[in-house]
């Protein structure tokens, strides 16, 4: 089975081409900057690689330039787009709606449409995505697969704020959570690599450090509690998202400081985190500064590991046990010297990381924690796009 | 030496007379609805106790009659108010300037004063009692103890948010800290207790749950973390502040529901927490509608202990061990059952309650985790009054 992964975002297009159930990536790409002159546009199979410089107006013209390569005489990969049986779409919010992957009909085009409000830099973008897949690979299925539905099983305790309760029961506001396809993928390889070492397996904190960063509690399985929660700005510290703050400083801001509503929010969301901390976005960039001595550097990294660390204490005490932590993503992958931060004096934990395994460089699942260790630690390659497929195709079958 | 303590309220002075290095309190008592025709008087010593409904104007007419009661012919129990060596003022902020307690002069009235942006109800209040008891005792020393000062000592790493530099060093936005007058008492009390038991007591969690709720990591007994920030909304669920809350709320409360801030200011202090989950904000009333089988108020209960159950787990991370964990403070002192919701399914931690032990009313410091319990619970009952005594007498000699 074809199946096409989309993830349409507001200017921009991420797609693979995956066969079934090998799980083989038969093509790959990217557009950004649609709408611009200059958009990237980016085509790459086993023998091809495409990348060019050109105007793509809009999100149809960007996916029919794809279909078009496709089907292409020399590079393409498919004869007729009758091939694809299915498109996998990425789509951020699910709302208290959807805690599965679906068929997309009128009615779940709807919700997603209902959902704007909650996610409205992503959800309109996904459903551009949608509906543009629905003309070009029109035999195909449809299918969504929701950013939030893994977090739809932490339960009330955790997913309910402090404030009146008809805020929840009518405006559903409310923890929802996001990267699940993420924390879904490196959970359930974890929880194989334990099972296959025979190790205990029903405890474990996923590290989710990227562009966005968020740590999920799964306890057998299932997330229990999360760090984002309504939004995409709490808890961990991000590139330029604050993570956890206190509300304070927000009526600071506008009541003492004069700021407007809207500059705190992209104060917040596009000026703080790493960035605020330290003038650089890009961990690499942080992490070389630190290495010559910039002291806003060294701190930022420290706060950033101290946030983690406070999290992994905190959903011990939600799980009240610890068999793995799993770093994932750009920045769990490969920030060594974030984790050795994070694992630093954590005893208590049973932490103790192997510095040489962590220096290690794998697109593998590694284990790097010391052999006698109590708790396992472990490095863990994340693949949305093969777990959307996955789900995509687990649900057609 | 006879020390007068006053805590002044927007509205209200609480104050007791004690006489030092006894501790004796020879006389206390409140005042509260300062303004109007029907405030509340009380003033209570070792053979006397008035209570009475009279209109109190303002804080000058309200320190001058218990001025006139501690002189009385009958029940005073000074000659003359040059009897009074030192008045101890308990200060709500004392922002980054003051990590002690200090004597009063014209140039800590002005740093107090320039305080009041960051805690604007409590401040005014505070210097109000200050220059009101400078006239009223004006032969005796003036001192002002803080209540942030005791959380100083939390690290850069701890303190700062992940938000543009400028905003710390030019607007002193950070984590200040409140309560620190009680988590001092209590975590000096059982680091006491602890050492002469022979018990480990560098690393302690204090727990201080009344009107407003927060929670302290101790370390050499020294606070190095906190659970509220820059003001007091932060962190734990309160009887009417929500605590944590993702900051993502707000904006969609302005920007979707049309909320005012103001008015979100108003839902998030006194229409939250407790209150907001239950329709109750006194937590007698909670755990008896619970009890009854009220579904809210077990729920708001479980979202209580399930907060204060991942910052313990996170200032065990922050402190990589626990040795104690202290509960005081009107609910932390009375509520067995939030006690044992806390110290439910927390044996990671080495907590074991002595559900026998957790059930003893007493006003004295106990110990309510089973005997051979890896970490202690225990029971401290707050005295801040004394504590400022303490202080002041410190300072002075």
């Amino acid at each position: 089975m074809k199946i096409v992964i989309l993830n349409s975002g507001s200017s921009s297009i991420k797609y693979q081409l995956i066969e079934m159930p090998a799980q083989t990536v038969v093509c790959s790409g990217m557009i950004d900057r649609i709408g611009l002159e200059n958009s990237n546009f980016s085509y790459t199979t086993e023998n091809n690689k495409i990348e060019e410089i050109v105007a793509i107006p809009n999100h149809t013209i960007g996916l029919e330039k794809i279909a078009d390569l496709l089907l292409d005489e020399k590079v393409g990969v498919i004869k007729s787009t009758s091939e694809i049986q299915a498109v996998g779409h990425r789509v951020v919010h699910g709302g208290s709606d959807f805690s599965d992957t679906v068929v997309i009909t009128a009615a779940v085009k709807d919700k997603i449409k209902q959902l704007f409000d909650l996610a409205p830099l992503h959800n309109p973008a996904n459903l551009e995505g949608i509906t543009v897949a629905e003309t070009i690979f029109s035999e195909a299925q449809q299918v969504a697969v929701f950013d939030t539905a893994f977090h739809q099983t932490i339960p009330v305790v955790a997913h309910k704020y402090a404030i009146p309760n008809a805020l929840l029961t009518e405006n559903k506001i409310r923890v929802y959570g996001f990267h699940g396809t993420s924390h879904k993928y490196v959970s359930e390889k974890a929880i194989a690599y334990l099972q296959e070492n025979n190790c205990a397996a029903s405890k474990i904190i996923t590290i989710h450090l990227g562009n966005g960063c968020s740590m999920t509690a799964v306890k057998d399985g299932k997330s229990i509690d999360h760090t984002l929660g309504f939004g995409p700005m709490n808890g961990l510290i991000m590139g330029t998202r604050s993570g956890d703050i206190d509300q304070s400083v927000i009526f600071y801001l506008v009541n003492t400081l004069g700021f407007s509503l809207d500059k705190v929010n992209t104060l917040l969301q596009k000026e703080s985190g790493m960035l605020g901390l330290t003038g650089y976005s890009d961990l690499r960039d942080i992490e070389a500064q630190a290495e010559k001595g910039d002291e806003n550097c060294r701190l930022a990294l420290a706060m950033n590991a101290y946030r983690i660390k406070k999290y992994i204490g905190s959903y011990t005490a939600v799980l009240n046990g610890l068999d793995a932590i799993v770093f994932t993503a750009g920045i769990g992958e490969n920030s060594s010297l974030i984790r050795q931060l994070v694992c630093t004096d954590m005893d208590y934990f049973g932490l103790a990381l192997d510095t040489e395994k962590n220096e290690i460089r794998s697109k593998q699942l590694r284990e790097i924690n010391l052999v006698n260790a109590k708790t396992k630690i472990l490095v863990i390659p994340t693949n949305e796009e093969l777990e959307i497929a996955n789900q995509v195709y687990d649900s057609l079958n």
